[in-house]
């Protein structure tokens, strides 16, 4: 018999295959001969030295005559800053000009380097520049929505293997974000409480589905994780948008991830994942009921036909046991 | 520039990478070396001379003394019809048992036999037992939805080559389908229109994005089609259910749908797939507001952190290229 679960942050009703779950293992990448991935290539637009293969760059973070970080813009945009925010309506047809920003962050001028192997100082610079790009172009009236992400992986839908996280700002607001923002919403007027700390207290005092907890965020995979190793990581601190971030609080995050990270590096064997940084709308700010996360989706199920029909989902693992799973992942020193 | 479209139905946002859009046979799977699939396998679970292999048969069209269609239970199913529907709601935490049906419809006894390449009787056939089996299990009391699903090769998520559709019947509404449902009562508030027949007589205004036009029924890419490809089939009578089609509707469903599959069989060199009927709640009939409907979603593109993390979506596709070049796909006779 299998167990369905509701994610009251999400409202997604996954179906947990309990009995015949796959064990954590299961999910490791097979080990293939280990390629070695060269720290320059020539014709990689990220790599230190090719600097003009880039559009302008729109930051970046010094590091004496070099840099350490990079923001540039996406060679092939889903969204461009240029023109005004007019809606077409004609019919059923609603269309708009796809205005907005979309770059690129160069996490590092390395190309063989991946974030659960860097130094903590790394990390930061990373969250830095995201933290500075959110802020900057948060001051543009056309923005509603700014969302961070990394594609890690062919399987994740990136196309360079210089690692690189993405920032997309875009002139709606997308309709999943307005409706869980309506719940988040609902809750707290039905409560009075944040629905996200209220989630997060109730896994703490559970522990059974935290992987990592730092002093100012909690790594865990939700009671009805979407995913296998599906993995929230939920600032303590009520905040609603991922700028409000202080920086010893970026420090901890940068702690918190590198070591989630690394437990998925080494315990299944650097799997292709999308992480995602997930905010209010711009136009909003300090909220009593929503609350900014980091979402970190590791990429080892494919969804089929039972998931685009319904919207629901089949998790082949269980959350408690992919969580003491990366629990006992112990990171090499 | 991209242009963003939003559709209706879904309320999803779209960029149509207009600009740099991939052309339609683009997305043409490699001719691989002709693989020859046997007409029987012995191993095959669902095979012909193999019945002993599945567990008890739930239905069986007759052929004499063999059979055209057969639905059996799925093997690992995600769902079972045995106990109560109970909730239990701990703090934030709410589950229920999976309580339901998963069953498998095995659309031939032939093993090599696919959609697009048989006749039109067998797949009236294949849509007769779909609409038994909704029929029947739409009478347990435990059952609020009825989803039927087929996924078409290894990147639509099968494991099993002998061509098979699949129905879940679960003891609760989506959430997704309970947006859906409220935004058309809403639509229909508005305007005393169902949302699905207005956008239907939009596309069948506008013509550009229709695939192909039979007497009952209509298939078209929509506007804010999600994906590349991605194809809806509307019945032309308002009507919120599948189980309300009539057999002469289902003749015309047969001959619609292998027209369609048959031209991304022959253009985009036979792509994996899912397509998925969905239905209103079974607690619900006859509503003014909710109409059926068939999608087909070719798996030609990946999604990656950018649709994850904001439920919008990138289609590399122009949607009236792609229903132009299926149009002009001749079907060998």
């Amino acid at each position: 018999m299998t167990e369905l679960r509701q994610n009251l942050i999400t409202r997604d009703w996954v179906i947990i295959a309990t009995e015949r779950a796959k064990r954590p293992d299961d999910f490791t990448k097979p080990q293939k001969s280990q390629i070695v991935i060269p720290s320059y290539q020539p014709d990689c637009p990220f790599c230190l030295g090719n600097e003009h293969l880039t559009g302008p760059e729109s930051f970046r973070l010094k590091d004496n005559n070099s840099w350490k970080v990079r923001a540039v813009p996406n060679k092939y945009p889903a969204l461009t800053p240029i023109g005004e925010k007019v809606r077409n309506i004609e019919k059923t047809f609603r269309s708009m000009a796809g205005v907005g920003f979309h770059e690129v962050i160069i996490e590092h001028p390395l190309h063989h380097v991946t974030i659960p192997l860097l130094d903590i100082k790394d990390i930061l610079n990373i969250l830095r520049v995201y933290r500075l790009r959110y802020s900057h172009i948060k001051q543009d009236k056309r923005i509603q929505t700014i969302l961070i992400f990394k594609n890690h992986g062919k399987g994740a839908g990136t196309s360079l293997e210089h690692p690189h996280s993405q920032l997309a700002a875009t002139p709606i607001v997308p309709y999943q974000l307005r409706i869980r923002i309506q719940e988040a919403m609902r809750y707290f007027d039905d409560t009075g409480e944040c629905l996200f700390c209220r989630t997060l207290a109730d896994e703490l005092a559970a522990e059974e589905r935290i992987i990592y907890a730092s002093k100012h965020f909690v790594a865990f995979i939700p009671y009805a994780a979407l995913s296998p190793f599906h993995t929230w990581i939920f600032p303590r601190r009520h905040s609603s948008s991922f700028d409000e971030i202080t920086e010893s609080e970026m420090l901890d995050l940068a702690d918190n991830l590198k070591t989630v990270l690394g437990k998925l590096y080494y315990g299944l064997n650097n799997p292709d994942y999308n992480y995602i940084i997930r905010s209010i709308p711009t136009d909003e700010q300090r909220t009593d009921y929503f609350h900014w996360y980091l979402a970190i989706v590791p990429r080892v199920s494919l969804t089929a036909g039972f998931e685009m029909g319904s919207g629901m989902f089949i998790n082949t693992a269980v959350p408690e046991e992919n969580a003491a799973f990366l629990r006992s992942v112990e990171i090499p020193k």
